[in-house]
């Protein structure tokens, strides 16, 4: 794949990943380690939630949502490295068997005033499932060395 | 832990979890299935990024603090159903051996206006490394049920 520079990034590129999907063990999995909650972990239990049945984790769909970044096209040079994410939303939960892709558009780019080796790209996602639905919108800003550095 | 209620949460209202350790083992591990970049995975290439020795995906870190939450003595009745998430930001890298722990401050509460039976908190989160650093905050808004309510 091709290493990306700040030179390479302008305001309306789009980038997209490939398929992955989330299998019940890979939410009762996540759920066990990091979000030991009934609707993540018990499907009678979550049928009885206000999810009306087994949803995974937030956090392991904006985990994913950063798995499929690393698979999509975009490919920083020395990798994608998040200075702050800001409006996470969630608005369809993720279901076992959903199989989810990644599209994100760059929405600005801006040269570091006190650095002269890098910028930053303020980059908007929305991860979809199979039917289209969005399930997971954020907004990150990475750091992104000049052509001929290294951070 | 007693559940909590709606009307059991006041602004200024504090909590804090136990301790967690996150290994080398761990970092490895998550980085593998969700943020495959060398500085996660390779202490070699790590040294020579950015960070300057290997760190934990901030995703890991985001979601340890779920678990974090989950550990606390917050104990929201039916579970901590999270509607949106911002101003995620990473202060200091967190490296392999650091004992993590979160401190939660409410910083809003607000009844529905549409539905008689619930509301919504505020949260603003701290995690802090075993040296009093603070490596992760975020503001988080949950949704509560009012007393004699299920979601």
């Amino acid at each position: 794949m091709i290493e990306r520079y700040f030179e390479d990034l302008k305001v309306g590129d789009r980038f997209q990943s490939g398929p992955y999907e989330v299998t019940e063990k890979a939410i009762n999995d996540f759920a066990r380690e990091f979000d030991p909650q009934p609707f993540h972990l018990d499907r009678a239990a979550a049928n009885k939630s206000v999810f009306r049945g087994l949803v995974a984790s937030g956090w392991h769909t904006a985990a994913i949502t950063m798995r499929l970044l690393v698979m999509s096209g975009l490919n920083i040079a020395g990798g994608a490295i998040g200075l702050g994410v800001d409006e996470l939303r969630f608005p369809k939960p993720v279901r076992p068997g959903d199989t989810l892709r990644l599209e994100i558009e760059i929405v600005d780019v801006r040269l570091s005033k006190s650095k002269p080796d890098r910028g930053t790209a303020r980059i908007r996602y929305a991860t979809r499932n199979q039917d289209d639905e969005v399930v997971f919108t954020q907004t990150a800003t990475i750091l992104v060395p000049k052509r001929g550095y290294s951070l």
